[in-house]
């Protein structure tokens, strides 16, 4: 049995989407960020970066979306979440991940969820700095109907978190984001995406 | 025959090692991040993202250096950069890549290299906040005598370019880093390492 480790509507909704689109037997455990269970001991045990996703696997913790997200694609091939037969395509699918996980979610996290919160210039440069990078995404990395082309993966999920953030705040104008805006509402009309909003308890956007 | 596009000491550096590890045949081609090549028509076409790394491979270009790692490490077995034979701990020597990638990577390159640069509390908040991550690799994710415990894998080539900035910047304090200050050395006494520093004309530290 898999342990995945979330906060509502955080990032990790990337790999819950991944365990429900895989069919796969999970539990969740919440991890409350805004009240700081990240910092517990307890949870600390599990990751000692302080950060969700982490999923418990039989063999150990794993920890990072862009991680998680491969795995679960791996280990449960019949769900076809990536494409499995071409190192090459994998790692790009991979690479596109990386792409949202190390570029794009610290740049528009800043924006969003910094602590104490941004104001006036700050935050109008912060937010440009990461709509810097859904430009990217739309203009060039995305590939249509789904983000690496006709077949979706474990990417889509990915993405889609992070274009729920921003449309949520305002920032995803549908006339400059034409392919984010329709992906938006090709997710969230499968159900293994409306299964794992309802269990956070979180709205389509 | 592989390509990467790197520049001089910067995160780049993790998959030149890891070429140079691998006994791969490839070639360079520098970026010079400092000039903006970055942004040029010429490698937004191999990288719409516009960083570094980009690896061309005979079936298109990947990125991210985490990625690019595990790609190096699986088409180059015979060279054990990483458990090939475990996917779990393969993909935990990911998840640790990952938290260089996508946490690490972001603190601590907004207080050493933003533009323009920060100055006064906002660059002292800036190091603090990327010196916190490097002190959880210390005290928590760093199994050693090699980042991921008794084998060398290319997460430690990744780990050294992070190490070796904030050695270079005096903020890697040896009695507070022991085992990331022993890591350095280890890392330097390497031929591999000392071919990919000698190519990029960087000093070790």
């Amino acid at each position: 049995m898999l342990k995945l480790y979330y906060s509502p509507g955080a990032c990790a909704l990337a790999s819950h989407i991944a365990l429900e689109e895989a069919g796969a037997q999970f539990e969740l455990q919440l991890v409350n960020l805004r009240e700081g269970q990240q910092k517990s001991p307890e949870f600390l045990a599990i990751n000692p970066a302080g950060s969700t996703p982490a999923l418990v696997t039989p063999e150990g913790v794993l920890t990072e979306n862009a991680v998680i997200l491969g795995y679960i694609a791996q280990t449960h091939p019949d769900a076809k979440l990536a494409d499995l037969d071409s190192r090459f395509n994998f790692h790009k699918m991979l690479s596109f991940c990386g792409f949202l996980g190390a570029s794009l979610h610290p740049a528009i996290g800043r924006a969003l969820f910094a602590r104490p919160p941004l104001e006036g210039e700050a935050k109008d440069a912060a937010v440009e700095a990461g709509m810097v990078k859904y430009r990217i995404v739309e203009d060039s990395l995305f590939k249509g109907p789904w983000a690496m082309g006709d077949h979706y993966t474990v990417a889509d999920g990915y993405l889609y978190v992070f274009c729920r953030w921003v449309k949520a705040a305002g920032l995803l104008d549908p006339e400059r984001f034409p392919k984010l805006n329709a992906h938006i509402a090709r997710m969230q009309a499968r159900p293994a995406v409306q299964r794992a909003l309802a269990t956070e308890g979180i709205p389509a956007v």
